[in-house]
């Protein structure tokens, strides 16, 4: 299969938000709302931070996939994509160099 | 061209790991040290949080844009890629479902 | 003077709230609002982590005083004060042990 | 008693230290170690941040309680204490105005 894991993920995670709570973590973040979902977003960002800093790559990994994952359940929430992401990264990269640009954030 | 803009900028960040840091913010970020990097990747989060809280979806889509960059900038200054962490969440997938997987983190 | 310093920086903190953004940190973080407040404490709580687990004492008492300040100034913009958060302190001292209530959160 | 409940949060964390992780929520985050409390301070501040853009009052006061319970915890591990940070703050108090020294931060 060639389509990216990104994206299988996503579509796993866009289908499991009216699944079961009991069953499905992604279906119990989505009746826990919102906030909770930014929340779990932030946690992943200190722990994939502190594993930085712990000099710990397995655990780096962990918490990279992690964050990502709980960043995709947040955009779903909010109505938005990966590709709504990679749209705003290319536009970046249009405008004169995709690092260079992300240094105003 | 065909690859994956997440890609084209992974290439784009680790070039410019080595350029100047007066004229690169990858550069600058570099110089300044993990800790720094993962400083910002914490950032991020926490100002994606707030802009999906705040129901603001024009940032919370900056915001996401910004932390995939700053997870990269992080993960190639600990010898990762994001292709490790794409097989970090396809084990997970292979194991029974991603996002119940996920419930461990 | 024997008010405790954390009494007298909450008071200070009030009254720069309508000084001149110009020249008080306090007044133009007033300026630029709530979710710029709730940011700098989100990223002070980042840091003093880093901090921590980097075991830098020096820089982790900076972190600290930093993420007390910025807690004041949210705290104040949301009509809080010190005083709140001792009473709630209090509360959960009085249920039972401070420190095993705290384990609800 | 007079002495303010800060210190007295303060002595009680200090003494569970080394109590039963069994019973005592303390106990439990020392035997975890420095990383997990440093991820602890550093959730709660994104909740505490994420409490203040929802406007939400009372989870503002409970999560900023959660915040300085936890600081202090993180601290004790590092063998430092509220008096330190207390000194900090009054040392840029001192320099010249602490709401404006803190903007170096």
């Amino acid at each position: 299969m060639s389509q990216d894991i990104l994206d299988r993920l996503e579509a796993t995670i866009r289908e499991r938000r009216t699944g079961d709570p009991e069953t499905s973590y992604v279906a119990k973040l989505t009746a826990r709302g919102r906030k909770k979902m930014a929340q779990k977003l932030g946690e992943e960002g200190v722990e994939a931070a502190i594993a930085a800093v712990a000099e710990d790559k397995a655990a780096l990994t962990g918490e990279a996939a992690d964050l990502i994952f709980h960043l995709i359940v947040l955009l779903a929430d909010a109505g938005l994509t990966l590709d709504d992401v990679r749209a705003e990264l290319a536009r970046r990269e249009g405008m004169s160099g995709i690092a260079e640009k992300a240094a105003r954030g």
